[in-house]
Formats: structure tokens, sequence, C-alpha cells
């Protein structure tokens, strides 16, 4: 039973139109009418019910027959969705046949629809998913291409540390992400399974015939046939909720990359202009970086999502009494969150702006300080790691302290000039020559496959 | 900018009609009207705008001219409600007044709109929830004066423990609300502030009238002006959460303990019946819980997104890059899903039936267990503590192994009957003289007098 | 950098022994001293450091020699563990060799050698997991096995339902723990992987010999070489979070099951007894559920806990300034309560004492109630689901009102009668032939394979 | 019972010493004892025990004779640290004094000892906050003066927007920390009460003087009296929790700020310089921001604690399976990493380095683009808002597309030159003469009083 959540004025902000499609009410409704409509199908060709009375339940199995606002009232007394929908369904049938009315939801209870109407909308939004991650995966494997020697400041603790290349850091965005294409690909057999144990998860109701039509209606619908049903055992759907919390924590990071390149004393980067987009109500040389704001909005609010999802994890018996309930706004929040912000963040990747002049200019603003370790690990290799440390780190604070370039102070220091020439010294503190492994990181990502899914 | 939360198909069953009202799309825009409307006639006021544009400014402010469908795309591109919100109202407007839509927010910034709009939007929540809170302590009282003297098992670690009273658990009930109702009128001064600063916080565009348009700004719309603005200091907001958070946690303990009652085994409680609640699809017999459901539900995810608030005060400067966004649906969603738990826990509390010859029933199924303090105490007195706790000890042990009522293990019991006469062990496992200060931590629960609150 | 968590007062209720010594300052020390080692022979063995250092350095690696008092006070001020450990590293090599003092930690940042640490006692606590893990499989495919056919009332929404059997419950909980294996397997090649990238994640100060170093370095500690370093890329940490917070999460259903069997008046089950363990110090009868509430405590705090891993992966640039460091304590934290959890689970399913009788007495305590739904379906064939539901859902409102037997209304139930003779009525109440499919759904699950890990 | 979090090799950089040492094992034991000694001496100058009994019990009350080793074990069994150390305790009295051995812990319930040693060490821990506090909000007033018209730039989504000064910064940071110090002040009275309820809530073991005792024991251990027992009635504690959350989120906030402008293109602020602070292991230039990481890492924990703790506020009856264990390592927990980021705040705060030149060098680097609102406020005035808006939108797009200053595009643009002279755009252009309300801002701020305290 899930809401339309994300479906107001932010919606369009914070998630995707095709995703809010997949969790709108009419999806929602939809998706527990195709496990009627299935089950009435695998009941006739098992002969659990009569053959005639398949075809007018799958009939009436269109959302389209539904009073959603009825329904929203109902379920309120009801507890659930899917009672006061039988209720709908049954009488729509009846309208028709009333014979094949008395075998709509036939041996099935209301979690059975739920859930799984619920694994067949997830399956949907799987599916949007994988499909974002490879634009995403594509336009982060270009910017790593074509940036493979674009020298940057590299930074630890927000603070120039040594020189990398713009292509490492998309370099390094990629490999997550196909980390997580992976773990989606390695869900989905866990999580794409049938929901069908009746009242108590036993099929008890449909004698001896409850695994037949449970294989039955798991082909129907293309979903795997779990082991036994899972009404309190949620570990799959929190599984689902949890990747999707690891992708929005890696599109986080990737957004606060570049919110960070973004600002005005940095410039390195910008996200791609849009007419009407970012622009200030007061202040008119603005342009906000609003889809790095959408994107770090999702990875504050997802985690806390998923760990309700966790939570509620802890159910009661054979169905639950409040874990359960907690579900169902939550998963699809966190589906619609992460998808959203996999669309802002894939629209960032394909239209990023890249200033590598800037990137050089603010490399070469600290005088030569960011090539500090360079220096000393060519003064270690003759004194010693600590020795020529402590002396790097001296002539760096006078550098500071002098308001200096770093060149300068060295060629003074005469411990150092005992150990290198003025030529030395110069060659060190050139930056392109101080990339190391980044171009063989950079390959070794691009290499690595996109995983195999269910889907090919 | 707030969405439509919980607004979907499960709304009727975690929120409430008014509460969902007070944070549709519709109150979202009207309330940030209200702020343009009022900030016109401040401004007018105070001889910033020309006087005869507010009329026409105040008069436009009326959600019905907006289309909230545009501002939501437009809102995704901006990247907040108010730019596109300001743009509509301004050329509504300018249809009638060309001159006053010159003046249409003039000095302020978009989050000054949102943000006040927002506090506006929480003093309405706050009232709506004042006045539930307000019936649930009558209704928690009317319990606890009436079961004064109800003995049931108190239970420990899930366990029977000693009696208690049922007038005491709902007096326990009873004594957190009225915390929570002392915490939400403290709450108020702070949170029901105007937020105005224009676009760095500085209302610099109004040169040295910033400070007295802020004052009759605020005193329009019946807020306090606060210190300063608060665009990046977020507290009060996270208050706000903070608050409804420990009462949805109250109120989920509540409906903990009313589903413990309602298990078919215990039987001493049961939430009051409603035509077409709580039945089941499958099974005729049964009558779910559905308001504990809701209210557990609600207590599983408010916590979650309490955190979000939290985690979202750490915001950027002067106005933030993600957490300011993260703030928009999750303050809304707390509210919703706190004043759906009051609403259900309200309902329980007027209707619910209590079964005082359950009660009784059930302390005596372990044939005097539950009196084995009594008996300790009593022994204590003669041989102390630890002597007299193993010795009653190895008698219940012996007692549970046998199946008999401890009452003759005791009296078989030659340590024991050396100090205990058969009456005096009688009298000591009767329930009914063992409820200790029951009677007075009832009494003196409903001697706390209600909170004042801001509104008397 | 992990600190002592869990190792105070509670830490025996709620972890384990050993993992308390994989968590513990000392282990903690000594996984980074083993990279150190480990990056001295490699570097040796690749021709970046003298041959002859290597042995000195990794002859000091021994924690013993660590003065972790001063550590501590130390990593206060250098803001991580591994800069005044190093330091200490390299006084103990140059006591006895100051050339291969020289070599200490060459080329590698502080987070090379405290991820690595990390990556190192994660391996250690994954096997001490899967161990427990075997064991509580065992457990519980013992139970299942064992009462297969003991029958007990299913309860859904805390409320009878239908019959289910005690081995059907046990097979559930056992299918979730098969999962949980399966998603540690296939985590494991993404966790336990090298890292090592140096200042900025080039490897930039060892020249063209960065990668042949990292595979090396890899080879020697037993871990996969990753595509690149991954200082700012967090999610296979968050993954092992998130995995133990799901197994968490399914021990914690486990534990509220039990919890709720164990209640006085239910009486179905119960954990160990062990001397000493769960007694009251005030009630001599009392048996409190220590493990259930050990484990369910570990299901409330582990949730919050992945929250903060998650949040924390929005880190900046290529080291970040405080998502790292909240990493710290909190992923340890995660793994000794996920382990101690277990350990509190396992004891329970190899020692759980299960009470068939009383499964049964509370089975027929309903009257006949519970099998409503055998009687539904059966007249629900002759007259319509929807018919039949409502004419059984009175006759059970008759009988709790009356208090009597559902065999008795039934039978007195003129529309009933037409339909089913006293002998069917008889027959369909008999909870034992309504199992359904409960045998076969433990079969299925105990035929499921344990998953292939990467230790065999 | 609370264990010793963060006591290990991070806790001197995430805590303080004064709460390491109040939340120690000895304080926790110790505090259990003051509990103990109290309700002895109580219980004497009651008539409820002897009075010759209440001076050995009190004198006994010492952590030093108690085993703190055998207490963690034994509290692993019996489920609670209470009842192995009044055990313990009762030996020790014992050994001097049998007679009074047979009154030590009398009437009380392990919960009473454990939650009112809690109370007793929050006390503790409230009163060093409140120090640091001070020292906190003195800093900040100072910051916030001094720099009354020291201008920088303010920025919004990470952008420049307008001038501000760095006085109203640091005011903002003040006003946040004087409405926490309000919330601490009105916590107290909620907070600081005595739990005495004896086994199941209603003192029942102490007949008539259950009331008397429970009102001397509060007046021995100066703590209020509460209406009612709460042992299954969590606010206050989750009360406690959620300010403690909501100040950390406060000074994440301004950890973040200072930590934006210490970034090495920025360079407004610098954490204060300490003699092996924040140096890297490899790049001797480097300077981190030791500090800010370490309150940034607690503002990332702390929310996801506070969630445990107010989920865990759905207790069980009269004493819960689970809610309550896991409250007893998040509550430490929080307060030490609360207390641990606001020393650290409080250093920065007191040491901050703050470089004006460099502020207004920034603030002059936008070429004008800054002051914007100011042109676009005076043509706004001429030409309507939303015409200004536009025209000052394409002057900016035009400066920054051509890199040239605004001031030469706007007097070059027709439309501005029509109603703007050269020397009206000059003088729009200027900083420092656009601050706005910045110091009556700060005022207002510094004039707040700082709130009373109960321990005035």
């Amino acid at each position: 039973m899930q809401a339309l959540p994300l479906a107001g004025l932010t919606g369009a902000l914070f998630s995707t139109p095709a995703m809010r499609e997949t969790f709108s009410a009419r999806a929602c409704v939809q998706r527990m009418l195709d496990f009627e409509a299935a089950l009435a199908r695998a009941q006739a060709r098992t002969g659990v019910i009569p053959s005639a009375c398949a075809a007018p339940i799958a009939a009436a199995c269109d959302a389209a027959h539904i009073d959603t606002e009825q329904l929203a009232q109902a379920a309120a007394l009801a507890g659930n969705l899917a009672i006061p929908l039988v209720r709908q369904l049954t009488a729509v049938v009846a309208a028709t046949d009333p014979e094949a009315a008395r075998f709509v939801h036939w041996g099935a209870t209301s979690q059975d629809a739920i859930d799984t109407g619920l694994v067949l909308q997830m399956r949907d939004a799987l599916d949007l998913i994988d499909t974002d991650l490879a634009s995403l995966s594509s336009a982060l494997a270009a910017l790593a291409s074509r940036h493979r020697d674009t020298v940057m400041a590299g930074r630890t603790w927000m603070q120039h540390a040594l020189p990398v290349s713009f292509g490492l850091k998309a370099a390094g965005w990629l490999d997550g992400v196909q980390r997580h294409r992976e773990r989606l690909a390695a869900l989905r057999p866990r999580l794409l399974v049938l929901q069908f144990g009746g009242a108590a998860g036993t099929l008890a109701s449909l004698g001896g015939k409850g695994l037949a039509v449970a294989q039955a209606l798991a082909d129907e619908l293309g979903l795997g046939l779990p082991a036994m049903p899972w009404h309190g055992q949620r570990d799959s759907l929190a599984e689902a909720a949890a990747v999707l919390g690891m992708l929005t924590g890696s599109l986080g990071k990737m957004a606060r990359d570049i919110a960070l390149l973004t600002q005005t004393e940095v410039g390195e980067a910008a996200e791609p202009a849009a007419e009407g987009k970012g622009g200030s109500s007061t202040m008119p040389h603005k342009q906000n970086p609003v889809g790095c704001a959408a994107v770090l909005a999702a990875a504050a609010r997802v985690p806390a999502l998923v760990s309700t999802m966790l939570s509620a994890m802890v159910q009661e018996h054979e169905r639950a009494l409040g874990g359960w309930q907690a579900e169902w706004d939550s998963l699809p929040d966190i589906v619609l969150l992460a998808a959203g912000a996999l669309r802002q963040a894939t629209t960032m990747a394909e239209g990023l702006t890249v200033n590598p002049q800037r990137m050089r200019a603010n490399l070469d603003t600290t005088g030569g300080l960011i090539m500090a370790e360079a220096v000393a690990l060519a003064l270690g290799a003759r004194l010693g790691r600590l020795q020529a440390h402590e002396l790097v780190e001296a002539a760096c604070r006078r550098a500071v302290q002098s308001g200096r370039p770093l060149r300068e102070v060295l060629r003074e220091d005469s411990a150092v000039a005992a150990q290198l020439s003025p030529q030395q010294i110069d060659s060190l503190l050139e930056p392109t020559g101080y990339l190391g492994q980044s171009g063989a990181f950079i390959d070794r990502v691009l290499a690595a496959q996109p995983p195999r899914t269910l889907r090919e």
C-alpha cells in the first residue's frame, strides 16, 4: 500500500516523472490488480477455480474501474488497501459475472496482493534506475577519459594536498557507481519474488495445490518463487532500501565535490546551465547549483529512511503490527529520492562545465606548497623521511609567513641546497609530472565491465 | 516549500484531514502569499513602498490565482517555490495595477517567504495538535480515575511482575502527555517567529528601514521578531521536529501496551470497534488493532525523520546547499505522522474496551507467583533480603516445575513455615492489598495542571 | 582508527569476547602495523626501498612496542591515529636500524594504514560472524525439522489467525539467515581490498612503481587490489554496515517472536536457563528473557548506526572532513552489536525450550475461532467468497459475544447448516489438518544450500 | 548501566577528559551506590529500616569496594548492572554489619538504581556543558563585537550573494547557542528527578510509607520528586538526547562554516594552531582543520543516536524488553560527542584566526557582481523589480562572459545609463555601505540575556 509520496510541489525537484508514475496511486492499484488477475489465471490453470472464471476476473483488473478516493477512506478503517480493493474488484466482476466474482482473491491474503504489487513496482523502478545508471556511467567514463591529463589540486581535509587529474576524480565517482550496479544486479533474484502464503503463510486454504498455484502465479508474473512466504521476513526489501541508500550516498559525494568546485572562489566546475535554472529572486548574478542541492538533500534524507526500513524488520510473528505498515511510504520515498538524485547527477555529469585553466591557476595559487611532498620525498631518499619532512615543513611555514614562493625559500635553505640543485627544485615543483598512477587507475576503472543483470 | 506528503492512498490511515489540509499544496502557497500580503502592508505602513500599492498586492495574494502545476514544474528549475510564485503573483498584480507590481516581494528573499510560510503552517499545526492533546489528556484522566482500583498484572521484561492498577498504567500514559504539552508551549515563542532578512540576511536593500519593516511585518502576522534572521540557524525547526518525535514515542509506548493487552491470549483491552474497522480479508473472526498499527508505524518512522532534521542543521553560510532543502518534506511528514498518531491514540483512549475480569483472571493464572515479592519481603524482614529472596525463588521454581500453586508450596516449606502462618501466607498472596502507592501516584498525575500556552 | 567501543560494563551483554578483542585498541594498532610491515616487505620486493630495510621494519611492527596511551593523546592533536603511530614505529625501528627507519611508511598516507587496518579487522570479524551464522543455521534447521508438525497458532497483527507449525516459524527465521550468508559472501570481494594511494590517491611519490607496489602489498596481506584507491568512496564500508544491519534486523524479528511466545500468558517457549541468568532483584519468580532483550536492544541501535555510515558517505574530495572520522567508531559498534546479537540468538536457538502442549492449548483457547477461515472457504466454494465471509464473521461475533464455541454457533446457524453437516463442521475445525504447505515450505528452506564463501 | 563509550583510542579526539570521567565505569558504579546510600538514609529517616543500619550501608557505598570486572561478567547473565552490584554491596556491608546487610536496596528495583544513577550522571554532565556553553557564548560574543564592521562575502547556495560582516556570522552562531542554553535550563526540572518505584512502580513493598521514602530520597539526592515513577515513560531522557542533538547540529553548522572559510582558495579563517596539531604524515605544508573534523564527525553521528533514543521510547508495560537496554550506551555516547564537539568549538571560537584582508579581497574578486542586488534595487525603484532584475541579470552575464568588471558593463548599458549616473553606479557597487541591519542584528543578539538555570 503505497501513497503518493513526494508527489506534491517539490516532487519535480526531488524525483523523476517516470518514477512518480511508478509509485502513483494508479500504479499502486494496478500492480495489485495485476496480482489478482495473474492469481485467477494461475488458479484456473491448476484447476483450483473454474477455468471460465479467470477471464472475467482478469478483464476487471484495470485500475480505471477503481474509485481510489473511496479506497483511501476505506483503507483507513480496514488497515490496508487490499481489503477495500478486493471488495471493489469483486463488485466489478459481479456486475458481469457473479459466478466468477466468487473466486476473486481466492486463497490469498491482503499482504500477498500488497507485497507482490510492491515487488512489481520495484521491478519497474529497478529497470528505470538501471537505465539511468548506464547513462551516468557513460557520462562519467567520458569525463574520466577526456580529463585524463587535466591537472588540478587534490584536496584532503578540504585543503590542497597534491596534484591529481580531474579524470581521476571522475573515475572515482564511476568506480562507486559500477559497484552499485553489481549490487543491484545481485539484489534482483532475492527481491523480485512472489509473495503468496494466504492468511498465515501456509496456503492452507488451497489444500494440496498451494505450491502448484504459487509456481504458476510466479510464472504468470515473471517473478521468482521463494522458498517460503516472507510476510514477516523483510530482509530483501531492507536490502533494496540499503543499496539505494548506498547509491544515493555516492551521488551525494559527487554532488558535494561539484558544489565545492563550483564555489565562487574555486570556479573549477559548474552545473550545466538551463533556461530559468538556478537564478536568484533577488541577486541577478547568481547561478545556484540546484542539481547539487537536490542530490545533497536526497543524500541527507535517504539514510534515515533506510534506518526505518531496518528498524521495521523487527516484525511480530506471521504478520506485523506497525513494522510492516512503516514500510509502506518509506520504501517508495527512498526509491523516488534515489531516482531523483540519480537523474540530477546524470544531468550534471553529462553537461558539466569543467574549467582546466582555473584548475591550473588554483593549483599554482599556493606558490608551490602543493608540491612540498615531492620535495620532501626527494630529500627523504637522502636524509630519511622524518628529517626531510621536518625540513620541508619548516620551509613551507616560512613561505606562508613571508608570502613568498616555496621555490625561493627552498633555494635559500642551505640544508636543502646541499642536496638539491635549483634545477632539481624547479623540476620537483612542476605538478604535471607528479600525477603518479592517475592514468593507470583511470584505465583500470574504465576496463571494469558493467555487471550482467537479470534483464539481459 | 512543502510537498503533499502522505497525501496519497495511506494518508487517511496515517494522518488527519485537517492536518493534510494544513500541509496541502494550496495551504503551502497561501501561507507564502500571506507573507507577501503582510510584507506589502508593512512596507506601506513604514513608507518603504507607496501606500497605494499595498491593497492591490494583498488582494492578489490568494492561492486561487496560482497555477500550482506550473509552480511545481518551475520550482524544479528555480530550485525553490518562491521564485516562480513571486513571478506568478507579480503577473496577477500587474494585470490590475502595474505600479503595484513593481513592489511585490520588495526586499525579501525566497527563503523569507518559504520559511515564514512554514512557520505559519506550523502555528496552525500546533493549534490542531494542542486541541487533540487536550482531548487525549481528558480521556486518559478519565481512564486513570475510573480504573483507580482495577487490579491487573504489572509486567516487566514482558513477564508478570507485581500487581498494578489499570488506572496507574493510564496515569503513566497521561504523565508523559502532560510533559509534551509543556514542551510544546515552551517551543512556541522560539518557533513562531518571523523570517525576514533579504538576500544575505542583512536587509540591506531596505536601507535604514529594515528593522522597522521587520517589526511591522511580524506584527501583521502575529509572529515574534527574532534577534536576527535564522536562514542558516535551524535549531527551532529541529526542536519542533524533536518534540513531536518525543510525543510520537510516548504514543507508540501507549499503542504497544494496548497491542500487548489485546493479544488473543491476554484479552484485557480492545480498541474501540467501528463498522468496517480492522476486519481481515480472509479470517472472519479477526479484529485487527488498526489504530495501534498506525501509531506504531508512526513511532517507527518519525525518529528517523527527526534525525534528518538534526543532520540537516549543518548548513553552509548564509543559506544552505542541501540541508535546507532536506527539511522541506521531512518536517511536514513528521507533523502529519505525529498528528495522525495523536488522533488514533485519542480515539483509542476515548473508546478503549477494558476487561477487568480478564485482568484479574490473568493475574491469578500463575498460582500466586506474582505475589512472590510480598512473601519475600515479609520473610526478608525476618531473615534478611538475600536469604529470603533465595528461599522464595526456590519455592517459585518448585511451584513452576510441579504445576502447583505457590500457596501450597510455601505452606510445605519448613523454612517458610517457621516464619509465616498459613493465614499470613494467604494474606500476603492477595493482590488487591498490594497496590502500594498506585492511588497516590494517580492523584499526583491528575493534580498536575495543564500548561499555559501562548494561545490563551 | 577505532576506539574501544562497547568495551565497558555492558560489553559482555551486547557483544562477544572474540569480537571485542578484534576491535580492541591492541588489535587496531596491530592491524595498522601489519599494513606497515607488509608495505616494507612489498617495497623491498619491488626494489623501492633497500631490501635490507624490510626485516627490521617488519620486526618492529608489534603492538607490544606501542604506547597506546600516548597514541590516544597525540591522535587528538594530529587528527588521526596513524601519524603518531608512524612516529612511534619509526623511533622503534631507529633504535636498532636508523637506515631502515628512513623507509617506514614510505609513500603511504595515514588513511592507507587506517583503512587497510580496518579492512583486516573486518576480515577477522566476518570470519567470526560466518562461524556463528553456521551454528545458528544448524540450530534453526534442527528446530524446523523437529517441529515440522508441532501445531501452534499463527498470529497476524498480534491476533490468532490460522494454525501454523512451529517448524514453519523456525524455517522463516532460517530463510532470512541464509540470505544474509549470501550477502556476506558477496560482500567480501568488494570489502576485503587494499587501501593504498598515498597523499592524494595517486601514489605519485612512488614514481612508476606505484601499481607494482600496490599489487605486491595486496598479495602480502591476502587482500584484493581495487581498481583505484577509495579514500573518498566509502560504499563498501557502508555495505558492510548495511548487511550487518539487515542481519541484526532478522535476529531482532526472531527475538521479538520468542519474547512474545515467552510472555506469562502465552508460555509457548522460553530462553535456555542458566545459573544466575535473568533473575530479578526483587521478584524471585521472574526469569527475564535477557537474551531477547540484548538482541532487541541491538536491533534498536544498529539501524541508526547504519544511517550514520550512509550519511557519512558524502565525503569531500580526496579525503573527507568529518565523514571519514564519523565512521571510526560507528562501524566497530555495528559489528560488535551484530556479533553480540548473533551470539545471543544462536544460544537461544540452540537451547530454546519449546512447549507443544501449551501451543496446542492456546490454539484451542478461542473455541474454534482460529479455524473460521477453513469454514469460510468451504462455504465460499458453495456461496461465493464474500457471502461466506460475512456469514462466518457474524457467527464468530456471536460466538465471542456469547462465549460459546464456534462449533455450536455454526451448527445452529441455518444458512450454514444448509451447506455443511455437523461432521463436516467438526472436521473443518480441526487445526492439525489445516497446515497447508507448511511441511513443503520447511523442506524447501532446508534444501537451500549455504552459500560459498571466499574462505573455502 | 553505562559502558565506557568512546573511551578508546579516539576518545581524546571526540570527547573531553571530564566527561569521560563522568561516564566512566567507576562513576557509573558510584552514582548507583550514591542512590543506595541515600536510600538507606532516607529509609532510616522515615523509620522503614532500623536507624542504625543507614550508616554502615552508606559507608560501604564506595566504588572502590566494587570489582567492576566481575560486575560486567555477571551483568551479562543478570541482564543489568544493578543485580550483581547489589549483591556485591550486600556482601561488603555484611562483612561489617550483617544486620544492616539485610536492608541493602530495600524496596527498590534494579531500574530505580540504574535510572537514578544515570540522572545523577546527567546532572554532572549538564553542569560541565553549561560551563563550556558560557565560555563559547563569551568567545562568540567577542567575535561578533570585534568584527562588527569586518566586511566579507555573504554566501548562499555556496555562492557569493551579498556583503555581510563577519560579526554577523558570529552573531548567528551565538544566537543558536543562546537558545540551546534556554532549552537546557528548561530541561533540568523534567530530567533531574528521582526514579523510585520498586518492582512494578507501585512501591508496594514499602506499605504506606512509599511516598514519604520517595520524598526523603529525592531530598537526599537533591533531585525533584516526579508525579509517579517513569520506568516506561522515557520522554525526558529522549529530550536530553534531542537537545544535545540540536546543540551538536548548531556546532556542526559553525564548523562547516569555518571549514569552508579555511579552504586553500578562501583563506578567510583558520583554526588556532597548536604544536603537533593537524600536520599531515606526508604533506609538510598541510594544516588540517582537526577541530572542524571532530565537530563535523560528531554532527554526523549524534542525530542517528538521537533517533535511537526516540525509537527506544516504545517500551513495553512497566519495564521494557529491549528499548530500555538500547538507551544504556546511546545516551552516554550522545553526551560525550556533544561535549567533545562543544569543547572543540569553544577552542576554535576562542582562538580563531580571522583574515579581514582576505575577506575583502575575496569580496572584490567578482568584479562587483556581488553588488548586483544594490544596482537592481536602485533600478527597480525606477523600473519595477522584475524589469530591473532582468536588466541586471543580463549585465552580470555579459560581465562574466567577457571577464570585465560589472561597473564597466553597467556604464555601457544604455538602459542602465538612462537611470543611473557613473557616480551613482560606483556608489552602489561599494560593499561597505551595504551591510543593512548587520550591526543592529549583532546588538540584538548581544543584548539577549543568558538564561537562568536551576544551578543559580
